[in-house]
């Protein structure tokens, strides 16, 4: 299977981390998304233990909860001693609802709002990941009236394209975020925010991309990084307490994604920061990591039953399910490929080849096409692979769908995490 | 302005049907939709008017509701006499919530479940758009099970592509939708929904695509319905008692695209379908069709406050706002071109281009890119028009965005038709 926690049981049904997908479908109903949470937790542990191993000590992974925000994976990441990464009152609301300490909380985002900052400085966020001067402003002034400093790093767009294929490689200096090193931008900024009252400047951020299988990209980001720290600290004498390198680590969607090796790309770029900072006589910096859906990806499955299955002679086939781009838009926005199987005969051939429609009156509305897999049956389950990440977060009430629950496995045990949301509840802010 | 609904007042401000859009984001808070009740009720007056004029005086507009579903524009749709398609128990629900007559709401979609149909027909619904044999068994089963018998029409693909820049005709026959004519299919669908117990057949549905400016798709979607229609009258002696056109009038996003006149085009189509009827000694049908972004599009405006501008140097600028493809995602989902005003200074010149940034962590959130407007400062409103149709329909909770609230705007006077979202709604099903 595309994962190690994906097996086929005895009764042909697919298997999530010891669990009966078909058995968790019918005991919670379609659409469901199952989530291993177990295997969210070893990752956790995963970075932890190679950032303080190949970093430093202190060095920490936040989780980059914009890939699956609610408040059992906030409580997960809590008690896996992560911190966190939010990018919006909501998600900050949702995180100290869940016990967070607001210290472990840096805030991003390229748009906060004057009633954003503050709720965020009265919650006693621990680092902002600040994005202009106006936000700066905005930052010192509410900073200065409530008698604190304020702990920022800078959000710096380092003008490194993580993606080979990609020709323009000045492609992130043209970013709505941060400051980009090049135009000179970044060390103005850096000035601004040196002479701003209330705040106080732990050093910098910076994010290159996603779906990143190797060190190389983070490496170079480093060194554009590093550069440009080290031209601060001989022009102005500043040294960065923090490098935040972002997220970005790959996630194995299908087959022709590669794996990747999370310790080893780690080891690879802690070696790689460690030369830097002894040959440039830099101190080795803390260093934060945000990742997100190589956390939570692999742990999610979601769960259809098939509706309808068609073949159009002399064109194609369709399964039609009861789920689609409500819960997850990632085909209709991306053309993300996916990895379906047929959960109720997971080991039969496959050897049925269709465009998986959702049930949005909306033609976009698929989940993927040219999908091979063992041809469904109406009433059978279809399992999706690989949704943990940017699936419940981005899904929509389009067509007034409710929203699916999230049921956590854990040690083999299922728990109902989030509930199906009810037209009730769906309709409630409409007077 | 873009639609007449639009004005500058003498302090500047944009205002929509005689509402200042400023003094109602300080009102209301932004992002805020604003929605003109007086431009749509208009519309459900043309598009009735016309079709019992040009059609027959049975024939009748069906709002649909996908483009965008509250309890509010249900009440409107009712109170102007509307019919209402839905595609979703949660449609569905919402409609009668909102004092539908079920009677009066025919229910579409790919992949109708078992309870779907099941609460459809316990709601009482007046018709069916049938998808497929599965579904046809389906209603049958259950009508005969509750002593019923249910009126449905057959969804079925003519295999019209309505833009002229799409070279494959035959791109509609290979659809998650319906029986294509050309295949056969819609033949075989036919005689099976005419045998089975429980089930009326009245008619048949084809929607031939959106956007569509003048009448020419319509006439030829009703030719090679009609010719369909005719062979099966030939062939099996069943003359239908509805044909459904479905929906798609355009709408004016940009100044680039046309306007169109909704009576005169449905004066043309209805000439046609005389025409063709009267040749072919084919009764003229009762005509259904199902506007929606046409009913409500440019009644629409989405008001944002400013957070940043800035300029990349050598690069491009940015404005970005408090909102984006969590209350609007048709740029993300189809780079759909939108009209952007500085609402604060709506009669300065339109002469700074830039990208309208969204506040989601995510690169792809944006309004629109090489958008004009008059340079807004922080703080100042940005008013997207044109944004009634599949924006509130389609928002998400993304980043853990609450949704903006709907005011309806009705005589110049306003009223909050849906609340702003609290975090505590939006988090109510995590336990």
């Amino acid at each position: 299977m595309l994962h190690d926690n994906l097996s086929v049981g005895e009764n042909g049904h697919l298997y999530l981390c010891g669990a009966d997908t078909v058995t968790l479908a019918e005991k919670y109903g379609t659409p469901l998304y199952l989530l291993d949470e177990d295997r969210i937790r070893e990752k956790c542990r995963t970075y932890h233990r190679a950032m303080k191993a190949y970093f430093t000590p202190d060095s920490r992974p936040l989780y980059a909860s914009k890939a699956l925000s609610f408040r059992g994976i906030y409580r997960i990441a809590r008690e896996e001693g992560m911190a966190v990464d939010v990018v919006s009152p909501g998600e900050l609301y949702t995180a100290l609802s869940a016990g967070m300490d607001a210290a472990d909380i840096c805030f991003h985002g390229n748009a906060k709002t004057e009633a954003d900052i503050r709720y965020a400085i009265d919650a006693g966020v621990g680092l902002f990941a600040a994005d202009s001067t106006v936000e700066l402003d905005r930052i010192s002034a509410y900073a200065v009236q409530r008698g604190i400093t304020q702990r920022v790093l800078l959000r710096i767009t380092p003008g490194i394209d993580p993606h080979t294929f990609d020709a323009v490689n000045t492609g992130k200096v043209d970013s709505k975020f941060g400051s980009a090193i090049v135009t000179g931008q970044a060390e103005e900024i850096f000035c601004y925010a040196r002479a701003l009252p209330g705040v106080e400047l732990c050093g910098f951020h910076c994010h290159i991309g996603s779906q990143i299988f190797d060190e190389k990209p983070f490496c170079d980001a480093a060194d554009m990084m590093l550069t440009f720290m080290i031209a601060l600290r001989d022009t102005y004498g500043y040294t960065a307490e923090i490098l935040n390198l972002g997220g970005g680590i790959g996630v194995r969607y299908t087959e022709e994604d590669p794996y990747i090796d999370i310790d080893r790309t780690l080891e690879l770029v802690g070696a790689h920061l460690h030369a830097v900072c002894e040959e440039t006589h830099y101190p080795m910096p803390k260093i934060l990591m945000e990742p997100g859906r190589s956390l939570v990806a692999d742990a999610g499955v979601t769960v259809y039953e098939v509706q309808n299955v068609k073949t159009i002679d002399g064109y194609k086939s369709y399964a039609a399910i009861d789920g689609g781009m409500t819960d997850n838009p990632r085909y209709a926005l991306y053309r993300s490929r996916y990895t379906v199987v047929n959960a109720s005969r997971a080991s039969a051939p496959a050897d049925f080849v269709c465009t998986v429609a959702g049930r949005c009156c909306e033609s976009g509305d698929l989940i993927g096409e040219d999908i091979a897999l063992a041809r469904p049956a109406c009433g059978e389950y279809l399992a999706v692979l690989v949704t943990g990440a940017y699936n419940y977060a981005m899904s929509s009430n389009y067509n007034c769908i409710a929203k699916p629950p999230i049921v956590l496995i854990a040690g083999g045990v299922d728990r109902l995490a989030v509930r199906r949301e009810t037209f009730e509840e769906m309709t409630a802010c409409q007077l």
